[in-house]
């Protein structure tokens, strides 16, 4: 045989060949089941937290048993949590370190908390919950399958893509977001294929659950000038900084709480009774639950100027004293809000900043500039890309090292 | 002073962020410095090239100079290159090992022998040619303000940003690309910061020397559902192919001339008479120079089914025996020319497999799925998306291995 056929049917190219679809199908068998379990969990979470919510906008009084729900949080995650109560930063640990085992209950365990949280009024997302989820699934998956180190580690990463995909109607976003979350520095592409598939998959999945996820619209993307990339700049450092106040305040309430409140279900106690106060104080219901009504408020017109304060306050505490949930909603309403403020000040649409500081809080917040773009892209359709990535660009770089994820592992600083 | 002042207040937390002010404002401006000379550089590489294919289409005689044009680059490489011949490789592992000093004279030697590649008409495209000038413009920096040696590398990396952004007037898919293509497992994320600068300056400035880029349009975007979604993977994973089946053929082309063409004018100028007799012998000069004019046409109607083929072997014999320009343009050549051929068998629409062909390809060869899918964001104006990324992502796994850079590094398996 000649030079070329040689190369093409020795032994070794055809053994790399057979591993090579082996591995591959491997990583979309794992992916898809992921995908298809994390996707109906997410369904399930949606549904039930939108039907907990209408519950406790039609009755008020169900804020006062706040407090009584932050003590049976406390209560299971004391007697029954196994460590996960340190929930996306255990995630982080584990991936990192092979430390700190990811029980199964953590996933039943987050959404019952969740619920809790929502029913009663606790200012607080939903995708903390379906990332869990999908990471103590997947932990599951491994356990069944007696999968080796490694390759658990990237089946964990993939469940986190799939929670992420499933619980915002984003696969794209998700299928790097679980890459991107678990570290500042360095994006693990071994786990691209899994985490493609589990995303995608979970989208699916949920969306054929019945899943329909919130659309915000740009009524119009200002035109591509020096002075408005100046205003776009100018304004993600501004919303970078914001990410760090929100992140910073949330840690000091739990390290205060660390060092005062040692037991959790007296924290959670006294977290439930400050947001009671807070709110009859400013006397608005704004701030608790997700807030996604004010969300879309901020696309449409006028909202408080210090809305975005607000949702600050109430979430750092929410979260502090160990309520459960996610951030990335409340991140959506402190962004869209403070962008809604200063958009009659620079003088750019209301509708368009809305969105710029949505996104760019959560690219700052989670560290996750590239997640935060391609998200941006799926929910306002591609549209003002440059402005996007510009803006999570900016604001991850402006908000340092700081961040929601205490554990995310940072490689290299980032200038 | 209080627990919280203090922390905001003391030493360590101010000396950082001065070194944090400091360290961003020295990013920015190198990543300026180096996007506005890489900005013209390429206005002018653009403006020259177009000119050439002008007086090369006018003048059909100039095909047959391109031997003598092989023997001159021959030559120049041979007596004056000074390791500059190994080219994009050459940046790579300079980046990765520090090895192979980055020659200044690395940028006009390219620019002179992408010249005359183009003029008699070799078949390859132009960011090859703005990519080795951004890094040694970036090595010209270096050396002038005796950069360390950490540094010196993220320049490099973000000179290959500024040629890629502003060479295709898609600055988002250039900030990733530098990171993307110099390895295929590890992104450099420290990158970021000088590798947007200059990917964005360099597009501005590109712009503002009146640089236009072409705009390919996609007719209708087929409805997301199953049966396509099946179809576009299963033509992903052909695209993936078809790139693999290019770079061997380069390899082996470029493998059997160090074996039996080892002196660089006697390779180059075997190089131009065989791709003479090609041309005779097939009839067209299609496939000669960038061939822009056939991708659109893959877009609006026809083109000869084995198109895609003819551009394989008139570009793996070009770049494969020693002349100059670059391979992105011939791999949207054959993944569009594919796309449109295949459009008549899957039933999907012309233009819009055009598009997919064109970026897979492109996403398999040079292994970089996330800079390919931001590329096609930016030049069909995000439309159809998903299906981009799905795309991409499936051409790139199926492209094992392979790939136009030899000296990508491997960090971690794709599967």
């Amino acid at each position: 045989m000649g030079y070329l056929t040689d190369k093409f049917f020795n032994h070794t190219v055809k053994a790399r060949h057979v591993t090579f679809i082996l591995t591959l199908s491997k990583w979309i068998l794992w992916g898809s089941i992921i995908g298809i379990v994390v996707g109906t969990t997410s369904a399930l979470l949606i549904n039930l937290n939108d039907f907990l919510t209408d519950v406790r906008e039609a009755n008020h009084f169900t804020l006062f048993f706040l407090p009584l729900g932050g003590i049976v949080i406390g209560y299971i995650y004391m007697y029954y949590g196994k460590g996960s109560r340190k929930g996306n930063d255990l995630i982080l640990e584990h991936i990192h370190h092979g430390q700190g085992e990811v029980p199964l209950r953590m996933g039943p365990i987050v959404f019952i908390c969740t619920f809790i949280t929502h029913l009663f009024g606790g200012s607080t997302g939903r995708e903390g919950a379906a990332i869990q989820m999908g990471a103590s699934i997947s932990e599951g998956v491994n356990r069944l399958l007696k999968i080796n180190k490694i390759d658990r580690r990237i089946l964990i990463i993939s469940g986190v893509s799939g929670g992420f995909g499933s619980a915002f109607g984003a696969p794209i976003a998700g299928t790097i977001f679980g890459m991107e979350a678990i570290s500042i520095g360095k994006t693990k592409y071994e786990a691209l294929i899994p985490c493609f598939v589990a995303s995608f998959v979970g989208h699916y999945v949920a969306t054929a659950w019945g899943i329909q996820h919130e659309h915000f619209t740009i009524k119009n993307i200002p035109d591509i000038n020096t002075i408005n990339l100046i205003k776009v700049v100018g304004l993600s450092i501004i919303f970078g900084f914001t990410s760090v106040v929100y992140s910073q305040l949330r840690h000091e309430i739990k390290t205060l709480s660390d060092k005062y409140l040692k037991n959790l279900m007296l924290r959670a106690f006294v977290g439930g009774i400050i947001l009671i106060g807070l709110t009859y104080l400013i006397g608005s219901r704004d701030y608790l639950g997700r807030g996604l009504p004010m969300v879309e408020r901020a696309f449409e017109g006028d909202v408080p100027t210090f809305a975005f304060l607000g949702k600050i306050v109430f979430t750092a505490i929410t979260m502090g004293t160990g309520f459960r949930g996610g951030e990335v909603i409340p991140l959506f309403f402190m962004g869209a809000t403070l962008g809604n403020t200063l958009s009659t000040i620079v003088g750019l649409p209301t509708s368009f900043l809305a969105a710029v500081g949505m996104i760019a809080v959560f690219s700052g917040a989670a560290n996750v500039p590239i997640s935060a773009f391609l998200f941006s892209l799926e929910i306002f359709d591609g549209q003002g890309m440059s402005y996007f990535f510009i803006a999570c660009l900016i604001s991850f770089i402006f908000s340092g090292h700081h961040g929601i994820y205490a554990a995310q592992k940072i490689y290299e600083p980032k200038s």
